[in-house]
């Protein structure tokens, strides 16, 4: 079966509703659906929380009867299989659809495929791989999750035009300006965790939730808080710390073994530890992605210091980098983005540039590292 | 008398005939010329280089009896005084032209409103101010000597994306992409002078020429190779120096009094030797300005390490900065861009970014500093 021009307007459609589920689907992935007859929308819908109707759901109950003979358009491949919600795929045979085009199939290799197929044997046409890469963008900590075992790792950094981040005294307010701030609140809302190191906790102290309202992210539905988890090997956190001060969203501690029961007895009983396996006198990195992927963690993004940074650039785990150039210098005697020594030019970490763009006053560069063994 | 839609797209092309002039000109400023009657171009000219004709003057050749009655788009005052060349003004004057616009008027003071004036007063009408930021952007050297009395001081700057400029073995060939260095050598081409440092002559031993063809820059006329000038107050340029290897420019050297003899023992008596005044264990750079302003230096390019743009940046001197920063991370061992203490955050030096453009694979940004004093 072929693709038609209509076909990408359409999708085009479907996954700009998907985008509205950005900030809420979490740990599900953002899926839009559009239902088309005669080159008429006849329904449309999108997934808004785990555990609402899927995206199929919505635009099938907007259709009615006008599903029947119709094409129906779907950023992500309709599941087959019970979850919180009955399959997708057995609501489109009932409804007597037409034809089904995926944008993706399921980055889950258990059950890629398989809504697809089940389709086909229905007698219901079904094609995938149309804008394949905008449906891919839509969900990379799902498809991480699913395909890696671990999360989507975003570091976001904030630094003058000579690549410092604080004073030497650790003064770092305000780098960036009020737009650059409001667009890292954007970035902490659609997460689904945030990672920082104890050091940041010990010197800087900060809230790590999203300051931005429902209203101000455009959307309905009610924004979870990504859960805040700190670094924390020496199990050196207070139960003193901004962070522990409210109940917005969740605290969860990864620390070494040695240091568990310590911080379980000093720490109020609604925060989470977990221990970690040491890896050069360091939490083991992999062993943190494994955990947070089990937990259904599917992007996470990194609000550090050098040295966490630094650890995660050495260790080519960042998959996306957000760097917020401010228009100032800062100087020789101010603190730079990463603890990394490099001692050769032919050592230096390559970065691709994704995407650079004007936030208010500053300028905000998307990167990743092409040299990360991302498998 | 009024400006029309048609003045602006003629005025647009003289502007363009005056950047042809980009390599050339020094010391005089870049202007181009355009001679329309009935809405017809019927003569074009810029000047190419000093003790040519001037752009009017060419202009009016190609123009010859059709002159008469025609509008002249000028994008620099015509000049009403005895130069290297007969005053423009009295050929405007005897080819009967209706109408002068001139971008801008002449900014030496001593001249300056002479020419139109002069027109004006032998029944010709005349305006200024068409397009006058853009013709200003032409000559920020020239203007800058003639109303500031010292150059237009552009530093150039090449780093890593965590804002490094050499590993801190002194590694750095090569940060930047070909493009980029490309880029800078056009730079080279435009500045009468390249200025930088003893530490970098004794630290990367540059030769610090334009790499690039008249071809390679698109003019038929030979591109003068910019004068190249090293500080060394203490008198440390050795004669083996590569900058001395070559006599493809001249070599200018400023240093201390007390440096000045042991200097001309040493060098080739080729190389000129300028002893300037010291403040505070430096060469007094406010001496050196005024020294190349008198010396008819437009626009200073600097390439120099991190101590000199400290002191330049420190001192507020730099009208320009341009930053190439490539795609890559180089660590918090290797060096700054500015060797410049700032302690507090209300310190930092603010930076306004005038553009910032893809060079190959680095970005380029060109940048000023609001809080220096420019006058």
């Amino acid at each position: 079966m072929s693709i038609s021009v209509n076909d990408g307007v359409f999708m085009a459609e479907a996954l700009q509703l998907a985008a509205r589920g950005l900030y809420t689907t979490e740990p599900n992935p953002r899926v839009g659906c559009v239902i088309v007859r005669d080159n008429e929308v006849v329904g449309r819908g999108f997934h808004t929380f785990a555990g609402g109707p899927h995206a199929e759901i919505e635009a099938l109950q907007e259709a009615g009867e006008r599903a029947k003979g119709a094409t129906v358009y779907v950023t992500l491949e309709p599941c087959a299989h019970h979850g919180k919600t009955p399959p997708c795929v057995e609501a489109l045979i009932r409804a007597k659809v037409a034809r089904v085009v995926a944008a993706m199939v399921d980055p889950n290799p258990l059950v890629g495929g398989k809504g697809l197929a089940r389709l086909e044997a229905a007698g219901i046409a079904a094609d995938s791989g149309l804008m394949a890469a905008e449906a891919a963008a839509l969900n990379p900590g799902f498809i991480s999750r699913m395909t890696r075992q671990r999360p989507w790792v975003r570091v976001k950094l904030a630094a003058s035009l000579d690549g410092r981040t604080a004073m030497a005294s650790g003064e770092s307010q305000w780098i960036t300006g009020e737009a650059a701030r409001a667009d890292v609140h954007r970035l902490r809302a659609r997460s689904s965790a945030i990672l920082t190191g104890i050091g940041t906790v010990l010197e800087d102290d900060p809230q790590l939730t999203v300051r931005l309202s429902s209203q101000d992210l455009g959307v309905d539905a009610n924004v979870p808080q990504p859960i805040r988890i700190v670094l924390d090997r020496q199990g050196q956190l207070s139960a003193n710390a901004c962070l522990l001060s409210d109940e917005i969203s969740p605290v969860w501690v990864a620390t070494s073994q040695a240091a568990e029961a310590p911080l379980r007895q000093r720490l109020p009983t609604h925060i989470r530890i977990q221990a970690l396996p040491e890896r050069e006198g360091h939490l083991d990195l992999a062993a943190l992605w494994t955990w947070l992927a089990e937990e259904q963690i599917n992007e996470v993004m990194v609000e550090s210091g050098p040295k966490l940074t630094g650890a995660l650039l050495e260790g080519g785990w960042i998959d996306e980098c957000m760097i917020y150039l401010a228009p100032c210098f800062m100087g020789a005697d101010a603190r730079g983005l990463f603890d990394l020594s490099i001692g050769l030019m032919s050592e230096r970490r390559p970065v691709q540039i994704n995407d650079i763009r004007r936030v208010g006053t500053d300028w905000r560069l998307r990167c990743s590292f092409p040299s990360n063994q991302n498998v």
